[in-house]
């Protein structure tokens, strides 16, 4: 078998076999097919598209690439959440606890972030002394004591995926269904959970821009896990603004605390509500789906969630002084204020532009070697729908560069449209799919 | 400007600006822009296509990638010829004495084969001593003295071309017209030439596999001359078989030598005849196309073309005697013939793969690094269109190692159809293009 004619294949716009697909991963993987052979395969995927079955393959080849977790001493379905990424988005640090409290384990392996969405493992990291680098033992071990854990990841999960999705990274291949479909599903599969819940973004601040798109996404997904005989639902959520009123990281963790103790802004809050039933669901708890979103709210109400999330952070090492008060969380020393010049209705909010000037105020990774500003953040005093009055904060920065924050504040007005009148407030899920609802 | 936008830009459909075309061949030639960005541009150029514009700065900026010869020394009108590439083609060895026998300056710069195609570089180095090798000031020097020169690249020519031609060979990204053409023409326009005769060959042997697509290369590059002030004509010829009836080195000098005397196949004379008439005229000789085909008949008859290439090879250092005595030149010592099994007409005959079989005796290089056998070849005996008789011999294959000789005749047998009816004799040329006639 020769790279040459599988991208020669490709370009006349063949569907490559199985073991075509196997040889490419594979020896891309190993080093014996060039950075150049593998990129011109990919510009011809992207153009020429993919089928599903190349798909399934291309995400088995991925998944098998390296360590396939084995969660198999876990007592319970264990589940497991995916978000294509969005900005301001914590809702695992949210539903790991939450879900636990239900009585679901929760083996959440997790990732840093990089570009303009932030990353769990970062944002945890802001609770002093929390250890998010788990031997797989010890993992397992905490999940079946406590009920959750959250660690970057333990072994080498889909090596495949990591060395394609870099090359994809820098010649313009990411955001084609196929090729990002495999690349979540490959490490999803290979970290071992039963069943799985994708929330895909949809909107200017994530991959897909149109719902068409996300349902489309979403859908592939669906497909590729049941061919694999796992249970995947697939929700399609706003990413039109960023999600809550925080971009960041310890400022991040502060509002999924809030959340957890029954506050919050709505958005988050009803989302948390939605992605936490349908893991219940998936875990195969007997319940209709408005009893699974009750007994949620009933253990946020309770405390239970947020008990649940103080004996994560103590099970993995962190301070829970931090955790029980938050206002002792890092956080950027200059706090300046973005003011309204009229009165006026938010009408837009960019996301994808904020997650950008959140990487400005150094709160991301601009590349793998960049080190991450725990404290700094924005908070979004006024979101899409909302009035502010002249003279109001319609966001705040917090620096620890005073001369970063003032190129934040200019960078940040640009992303806000503004009306006269009132606006309608954003539709937050539009839809749920699973096998049943997928052709 | 970012690599990264450009691609994505070209990925997208978009036309690409001057100043981005002229940004990736100086900063890819200048390797600042890896070969896996420089790859999926280039595949992704294949699939989106070029405009006409885009392909004119494509190949001025490859021209300007490195040295641009000034032949504004030699006197008289430097006219210049081009074959795309085709098996049996040894018209360069004939054409460049023929028409400085007609008074007309011919400064070649010539190459060497690659795969299935032979270099005339490659060919004359069958003549002992032959200096390929000749520094600027000596070709132009010999040029002036005696009418004819033919040498290696002198200087840096279209480094970028070079460089994109290596990548495109490995990324299945080479048949595309505006890639092709843009190739050819850069070093052409570097060579120097004010006039310059393409020969676009066209069939099974050849890039361009259809006449459509053969046209459409030729209508490019006349485009691309046009565009910078210079003549061009584009003669479409057919290479469906070979051309001539050797296929090797020192075996196509013979040929050569034939058709100088007089002699030879009957296909490769025509040729002869129909793209030095083109020569002539693209020189500015004063006179019709059919006086110019009548001088060259006589400068053949009369044997001062063969005195020329006689003078040639003495001036670059050859042994005259091997070409006072082609019978001297290298030859296989193995002579192994493939004979007919019946009496039948020759229906079809793979010129590609015939190519390939020159290859597999030595003829020519699998990769840059090979050393050729000069004194292999394929003699054709019978060419489409003729009979053969059962017992008599369709092919001749010289080898210098009987393995391989053997190997070669069983491949070579697959290159054959037949047919028990008489049949039609291939067309030669379909058609000959200059400003006047493209649109």
């Amino acid at each position: 078998m020769r790279m040459y004619d599988i991208i020669l294949k490709k370009r006349e716009g063949g569907e490559l076999s199985t073991e075509e697909i196997n040889y490419f991963v594979k020896e891309y993987t190993k080093g014996t097919i060039p950075d150049y052979q593998a990129s011109a395969l990919l510009m011809a995927i992207f153009l020429k598209k993919m089928s599903r079955r190349e798909t399934v393959d291309l995400t088995k080849a991925m998944m098998n690439s390296g360590d396939v977790l084995d969660l198999s001493q876990i007592e319970g379905v264990v589940v497991d959440k995916h978000s294509t990424g969005g900005v301001g988005d914590k809702t695992t640090l949210i539903l790991a606890p939450l879900i636990a409290s239900c009585g679901i384990p929760m083996a959440k392996m997790a990732g840093r972030g990089l570009g303009h969405t932030g990353g769990t493992i970062d944002k945890l990291e802001s609770i002093e002394g929390f250890n998010t680098q788990m031997s797989e033992e010890d993992f397992i071990q905490q999940v079946n004591k406590i009920g959750v854990a959250i660690s970057g990841q333990t072994g080498d999960l889909a090596p495949a995926d990591k060395k394609i999705y870099a090359l994809r990274d820098v010649t313009a291949t990411v955001d084609n269904l196929s090729l990002i479909a495999s690349s979540v599903m490959s490490k999803k599969l290979a970290s071992g959970a039963q069943g799985i819940l994708l929330d895909v973004k949809m909107g200017n601040g994530a991959f897909m821009k149109s719902e068409e798109d996300a349902v489309e996404l979403g859908k592939i997904m669906i497909d590729i896990g049941t061919n694999m005989s796992k249970d995947v639902v697939a929700i399609i959520s706003d990413m039109e603004q960023p999600l809550g009123r925080t971009v960041g990281n310890a400022i991040e963790v502060k509002e999924a605390i809030e959340v957890l103790q029954g506050g919050g802004p709505e958005d988050l809050v009803e989302l948390c509500l939605v992605l936490g039933s349908e893991l219940l669901l998936l875990a195969g708890l007997n319940v209709t789906r408005e009893e699974a979103r009750n007994l949620i709210k009933e253990k946020i109400k309770s405390r239970e969630a947020f008990r649940k999330f103080v004996e994560l952070v103590k099970a993995q090492g962190g301070k829970e002084e931090q955790v029980l008060h938050p206002e002792t969380l890092p956080k950027g020393k200059y706090e300046i204020k973005f003011i309204s010049d009229n009165t006026q209705y938010i009408a837009h909010i960019e996301a994808e532009k904020v997650g950008s000037c959140a990487l400005l105020l150094g709160a991301g990774r601009e590349n793998k070697e960049s080190k991450i500003d725990l404290g700094v953040g924005i908070y979004l005093n006024k979101k899409v729908g909302e009035q502010v009055n002249k003279g109001e904060a319609i966001a705040t920065i917090y620096a620890n560069d005073e001369e970063r924050g003032k190129q934040t504040i200019e960078k940040l007005k640009t992303c806000y449209q503004y009306s006269d009148t009132p606006i309608e407030e954003r539709k937050l899920i539009y839809g749920i799919y699973d096998k049943s609802n997928v052709k």
